[in-house]
């Protein structure tokens, strides 16, 4: 029997969710930006795609947004190689837009329009409590019933946007389960902050969205609950890929994998963001600054001035950080550089750990020590440090998700195999699709 | 039909929460702080004024404290420009603290008294899960029969300083609908730090109370998600008058627009707190730390010394951050440090970008670029910056709530226009009471 | 009547959760671990051991590992100075392992065997929604009942581990008091963040646990709601002792006030933390880092250079903070280093300002102010600085956290009597144990 933290849907990841207006007006062709958009492949392709009929489009265009729709994914639906889910009209506290809603996923899902084979589910903005999500499931089933679909065969997902629907994210396990509901057709919990902010109220002096670090691990923690998919909201600051890598790593260490993204190159970045990296790196802890170090060579040096060292006299050295200084042999050195450094594996080195604890388990060894060394730099003296780190079952099953996540896309993106070889290098891929 | 988030009473936005004695021991007249604070106007009267019957005043004195408040409000009720919502004796563990917070509320309503007719409706202090609220509530209900006032006429605050009522945040917006209470009375929800920490046996090094950020999160997403109002608890430190400051700025950001104030110094701070400033500023990042620019002459000018910039030669520079530096022309340097500055706008420019958002939409326009230029001088170098930010119906719609606060405080406290109309000019004043 | 927030239990606080592999392969007696922590005393030994038939002992030796804890307890147990709560294996996702810890905990509890008397409880990890912990104590009742032991007599406490067993915590308060359970009988409620990472499917780069906040918050909240006691996971670094003081530091704030320790070194650190410090300490904030002052002969010299001071003139002083400078006199220059200074009482001072408290309340007042003086020393020039602070009830009582905690160590731990007058006199303890 399943339990409800399956993943009842093909993907079990989704890095990306990018929105494209349905409907532009005062072009040529209204869908233009639909048929670009629709024609993304690879790493510019996201792994869900939203033709976006709600905010992104002019509200006076949104009738002939659903037949741009129709139009593309007609032609383009069977060769995209994401997911398609397309954004309605919804609203919590409006009748006629929930009923606007309605009608747009009816006239969607005809069979007679020829899109709906490629289209995966719908997405709902604007829910409110977990009624709410309840009248849209209603609405989608009865959809389903009347084209012929199966029952919870389109996928629902949600932009939490508001108090209420965050609440919601609480209630998800244990309504989920009813009988008289198909919410089992749920996917995608999307974080919404900017109409999030106009609900709560909040204010910031320059304008900017607030962080909302607890909206983000309520999400997660809901979509963990009942098996779904977390999801943040839209980057503004399209020009600050910086920025956009900085949110998606603090998302990351929530257990929110995947990202709004505006434009293209957003994607390649949010498609990349929870990938291992290529090679592994070392941090120095400088002062209270993270600072990566330069491999040069196979050794690892410190050019800032955060940290000084200088060799005293015969074995003995003086280590400065800031305004602190100690006097250490050669091994209190190496244990204090030990202690202010950190290690970024790679694929790689994630996929040799896994294989060497598998190996260790099959020889009946429930806890092996991997060992981690480097010759790090600095100010010209060079210093070897080591370090054992236990691996256990649990170490083993958490090192575990970026590597599910791989081969997640790997099975899911044909089109994306290229340029996971060009990454990687073929045989590391080889090896880290089998692992686990 | 109304909906849950609607707000029921006269205030949509509470920025001050002023508790004051009812009756303090030693003194000719026990009710002598009462009776001044009954007469403060403008700036430093509050939203809310709170004779507080509870722990601002000793247990042997409370009964007096309830004539007292019957004394001072019938006197001055009439005249107070803010709301007035005593606060009761009230716990979730005590039955005998209970029935005596009902006996002095009956008292307190009594209409024979005279005060009840300028009374808004009265705080309930220590409350614990939601069945607990419920008993303050039928207690209110059966005072406004036996007293011949409308059901559901007296506001019920709370103040959340338990485990057991931040639960109780999330039942509110459920059981708020339900036939057989009254909490459609619910006005405030007031965090009190004081005793949670307490509650929650936490303990700092200095005794410092913890911030508990995820308290002030749930105490606003539960006032959004039922059309109540959030307010932070007190500062104790009322000298700290920057650290007051912070803690709204971090709370506005919550969507926590109100503080307890507990001088009229403080009221006079909380009241300005959340409007938006009389004039914009710009803040330039300078490594790690932002630092607001000095305006001179119409440019912004950088005095400290962690950016310093130089002309290397015709069109390039060296711009030095902290130990980085980087030789840039004329328009990588803009670009660099548009990406370092940001912007806190004024309430005119607030109102400009609104009116002028409001123009395009009705010219058919769903989005606009604003742009936003300025002169920065770093040490002594001229540098041009320009930046475009998209504005759509979110954005605007984000952007109001500064605007729709002070349209609520313009509405509701006639006795801070000349304040108003003196921080920002009459202009300006008259334009924000209109847009939007 | 009890109230759900009694604590039911022995013990009011836990400060440490140690636990032990119950059976190693490869040794010539696999109790080996286990007899030797059964024979811990003092500040070594926890409040709560745990004998771990779960993660920490390797699933082919579980069975063995049962008939090793009924061993070494039915022989060491009953001289063992805190409470014994071995862990069992339990998963929300697998009747297998349910049922095995089912049969394991009526083996554990067979009064023929000899341990019972000396076990307090069990830990169920991996628990999901509240059904799940239903299905435990259903067992565990099974258990009492099968073996005249009296139905509730075993405590059981819970490793939170998932996004279900988080959201969990919000409905234990209500569960706890129906009929058809035994839920009183809950009694820790322990992070295990290892899993709980998996579980929510977070990544960090270089692989170390993220924070999770708003777990800690959660659980913290759910105890205090509940009457239970929280309890954080385990700290890996081992060697990382500093790391593990600030992890404390940062969990008492949120008033979870115990940890898990895996090894006796973490023991005697966790034993200690929560305790008020021997003696007192001033902090001063030196642009943006709290820096510990130096005491020397009744002076507190600060001895970094991120603040400095001169005297330029007869009470004339400049204050530089980084790259800030003021021009002061003396009284100015006080209440500068006041704004910047903290105090970290000692348990005498806190001991001292309670009685004073006391003393006062008897004689009738409220409110006093407590004052605290020092001289600090500054390149060289000594300033005086005093502060007044107000107490009240609810300071009080705030103030009591860790003087209810050292009563309750005091009360349950007789083995560190001794440990305790010696850390701190026994003047102080005996004074210590009957203010409040």
């Amino acid at each position: 029997m399943s339990t409800h933290t399956d993943y009842l849907h093909d993907r079990e990841f989704v890095r990306t969710f990018f929105t494209t207006p349905t409907a532009v007006e005062g072009e040529d062709d209204s869908a233009k930006m639909l048929r670009g958009a629709a024609q993304l492949r690879g790493m510019e392709a996201p792994d869900v795609w939203v033709p976006d009929n709600e905010d992104a489009t002019a509200p006076s265009m949104r009738d002939e947004g659903i037949e741009n729709i129709i139009d593309v994914i007609s032609e383009h639906g069977a060769d995209y190689p994401g997911e398609i889910h397309p954004r309605m009209v919804w609203h919590r506290d409006s009748p006629a837009t929930r009923y606007q809603g309605f009608q747009h996923i009816m006239e969607l899902a005809d069979p007679e329009n020829g899109a709906i084979e490629h289209i995966d589910g719908v997405v709902i903005p604007e829910v409110g409590d977990i009624d709410d999500w309840k009248k849209a499931d209603e609405f989608i089933t009865i959809v389903e019933t009347e084209h012929g679909l199966e029952e919870g065969s389109l996928a629902m997902s949600v932009i939490v946007e508001s108090g209420e629907a965050e609440l919601a994210l609480g209630d998800l396990r244990e309504e989920m389960g009813k009988p008289a509901n198909n919410l089992e057709r749920l996917f995608l919990l999307v974080d919404g902050e900017v109409d999030y902010t106009k609900d709560m109220r909040a204010i910031t002096p320059t304008g900017e969205l607030p962080p909302w670090p607890e909206l983000r691990h309520n999400t997660s923690r809901g979509a963990s609950a009942a098996g779904l998919i977390a999801v943040d909201g839209p980057y503004d600051d399209i020009r600050d890929v910086e920025g956009y890598h900085e949110r998606m790593t603090d998302n990351q260490a929530k257990g929110m994998l995947g990202i709004w993204s505006l434009t293209p190159g957003q994607v390649v970045e949010a498609n990349k963001s929870p990938l291992p990296p290529k090679t592994g790196s070392w941090l120095l802890e400088a002062n209270g600054r993270e600072v990566e170090l330069n491999e040069e060579d196979g050794r690892y040096v410190y050019e800032g001035d955060r940290v000084e060292l200088e060799e005293t006299d015969d074995d003995q050295y003086r280590l400065h950080i800031g305004s602190n200084e100690r006097d250490l042999d050669g091994d209190e050195l190496s244990e204090a550089l030990l202690d202010l450094t950190s290690y970024i594996p790679s694929l790689n080195d994630i996929v040799d750990s896994m294989e060497e604890f598998e190996a260790a388990k099959e020889a009946g060894r429930g806890a092996i020590a991997m060992e981690r060394s480097a010759t790090l730099v600095i100010d010209g003296i060079e210093v070897e440090i080591s370090n054992d780190r236990m691996w256990d079952e649990a170490t083993y099953q958490a090192a575990q998700t970026p590597i599910t996540l791989f081969q997640d896309v790997y099975e899911n993106r044909p089109d994306q195999h290229e340029d996971l070889e060009e990454l990687y290098g073929e045989d590391i891929v080889e090896r880290a699709i089998v692992v686990g």
